[in-house]
């Protein structure tokens, strides 16, 4: 028997009520039944994001057609945006850029990071890096050969002893995953460069819920996602970070006419553009590319430290139900204790965690499946409430003190993401 | 003084009475003040692209969320839009790929032409060639060197003599974008085989215009362009053909997850998709993405062949109201005089050409102008009627002839497109 579905406790209500962010759930179109826990895989649809696309469709391109590159900047709208996802990184302006994917953008980085560190081949990552990031890194080594680059994946904690001179480049994400673990940006960016080694740091999972301070922590490239937490969209355009300092002599080899100089001369030679500029390639998609600048202009006014606190604040909520679950103690925690060294997430070991994952969702409680038993419950602090999290967590006894998850339509179920 | 508008004679308008294609103009929206000469920089609004988009950002990802992957099929977004644009190129299934954009397309293909002919160091490519194509075969030539790599870029009716079993690849556009030459896509490939070189076409002017044969051609690999021809909207993502024989021991070095074997069981190891997939690299832009598949449909039912003799009957049409018109003497033709020879456009040199463009711009009449003195005409024949032929060249005769080009504000306009 399923327990009784219990009336979320006044205490968690007055969590939502007293929550100053509490407001920016209004800007955005979420099902009224859905309890949504999979913003980190692809972030609610903002209302201002609607109401761009569609202008973009029916008045920039229906109406102005070709004029629109002007009239409408379509050919500024990528600086545009990364001037306006800057601030959320602790970037000053002119070192952002939206541009193509992040895996396109992790080859245009370690091919520029080579050739700004020359003779130097050897680039360390964390083992257990998202696919698409071993997957490209592993990509350029075999297109330059071992004589250009020699690849080592190793756990995070020994990378700071693998350094010495032969390093050019230390490739990490700042937040794993799967387990949500966050990695010391500043003290691995600061031992990477001890021994002159450059760093590439992916914030798929930061920018837009963890608090960044990449110009402080002296970061050198960055790349990260406009599909998550910035709430751009499905497979909305990624952005790059190119410290002020690189610019002038960083060059990067997928460069297409969109980071010429002047695309529109129509030279025969390359010649880059200044600055971030020169790490756009093709015609950026200014369909998806208009969704992302409208949903970051919902961050307008955000104090970033309150977004973080209010994300730890959701995670320490779930954990603490969780744990008061007879039923739930099976799940094991796969997240670091400690709620500054998670991300905007929560991950829960369970052998039958994808069975439970599609038990929930069939309650209108979406969570994740990662392989190959993790649960994992990310936090979206802009428009999640408190009182989800009890939702979350009370479907979650549901489902498994039921047994309910061992229904074997759960098991067949095909999920892509 | 203007010489007075005329009304368009009768047997102009008879011509669009008897156009077997003249109902698909109305799956367009289309603004009525305009005359369209620039849909192969920026093609048209297709109705039901609109209304495409529309409901994927409202229902699909507004209300299905992460869902959408698997509920709507975004996961298999790029595939199916592949497989419609396949027989517009004379395509059998599983050879076309929506993917990035062209330039990150020319990469992968170019160092997968290497890396199929080892040992082989040449590129043969078009010293006309559009500048991306020139640009990123320079980014491929510095990051592999000159071991690796020599670029030769080459009048194209040189190209033949050049071979020998030194080439890897030959690098060309199948119609010039500024003359509209039209490449013997055939003849090249045989000559390019007849050496054991490989050939990669860039089909920007092409796909959606004329009649391409790619498979009977034989041809190995190719890229092309979802905004022009095709309508797909501003920046919609590129493809990419490769022809099946090649699938098998094909690797690309943008080896993202989207182009692994089983992209959501997160392997540490990259392991190639079966097919084109495998240049697959990143998340796909769904938005954009959804317009151009849409965008693709309006194709349905459409004889390539009866399409290709209408854009080349509108070209016709322009040629000869040009040439009858005293005051356009001086536009000098920089296109084929023979139909045939060319793609679906008209370029026309004269030193204020930028003037005229815009001057003609100014009467809602849009042509499009190119470095350094090319006046360009492109025949959009899905949604061009006769009629506006007629209207382009008495416009263009006012503004020629009584010198309207000359006015300053002309000259000091931008355009960036």
């Amino acid at each position: 028997m399923a327990p009784e579905v219990q009336a979320c406790p006044a205490s968690v209500l007055a969590m939502d009520r007293d929550d100053p962010l509490a407001e920016y759930r209004l800007a955005f179109e979420l099902p009224a039944e859905v309890a949504y826990f999979d913003g980190n895989s692809l972030g609610a649809l903002p209302r201002v994001a609607r109401e761009r696309v569609s202008r973009a469709v029916e008045l920039e391109w229906g109406q102005s057609l070709v004029g629109g590159w002007n009239e409408h900047d379509w050919i500024g709208l990528a600086q545009a945006t990364g001037e306006k996802i800057a601030p959320l990184l602790g970037a000053d302006a002119g070192q952002v850029l939206v541009t193509d994917s992040i895996s396109v953008n992790l080859f245009k980085l370690i091919c520029a990071a080579l050739q700004m560190r020359p003779g130097r081949t050897r680039i360390l990552t964390d083992a257990l890096n998202f696919p698409t990031d071993q997957y490209i890194v592993q990509g350029v080594a075999e297109l330059l050969g071992p004589t250009r680059v020699d690849l080592e994946p190793l756990p995070v904690g020994e990378i700071p002893a693998a350094l010495d001179e032969t390093v050019a480049l230390v490739l990490l994400s700042h937040v794993d995953y799967r387990s949500g673990q966050v990695h010391d940006m500043r003290t691995l960016t600061a031992a990477a460069h001890a021994s002159g080694a450059l760093v590439l740091w992916d914030l798929a999972h930061s920018a837009g819920a963890l608090q960044l301070t990449l110009d402080a922590d002296q970061v050198d490239l960055a790349v990260g996602c406009g599909y998550k937490f910035l709430n751009g969209g499905p497979g909305a355009p990624a952005f790059v970070y190119v410290a002020t300092r690189h610019q002038a002599q960083v060059q990067q080899p997928l460069q297409g006419w969109m980071g010429h100089a002047q695309p529109f001369a129509f030279d025969a030679s390359y010649r880059p553009a200044a600055g971030v500029q020169r790490f756009a390639s093709g015609t950026p998609p200014i369909l998806s590319l208009t969704a992302l600048h409208a949903a970051v202009q919902v961050f307008d006014g955000v104090d970033m430290q309150q977004l973080r606190e209010k994300s730890m604040a959701l995670g320490v909520l779930c954990q603490q139900l969780i744990q008061a679950r007879d039923s739930l103690q099976k799940l094991t925690m796969a997240s670091p204790l400690e709620p500054a060294a998670r991300g905007s997430q929560l991950s829960y070991r369970h052998p039958a965690a994808y069975e439970i994952c599609q038990a929930l969702i069939s309650h209108d409680v979406v969570a994740d499946f990662r392989s190959p038993d993790i649960l994992r419950i990310g936090f979206a602090p802009l428009y999640l409430r408190f009182a989800d999290v009890w939702r979350l967590v009370d479907t979650l006894d549901r489902v498994v003190s039921a047994g309910e998850y061992l229904n074997p339509e759960f098991k067949a179920r095909q999920r892509v993401t």
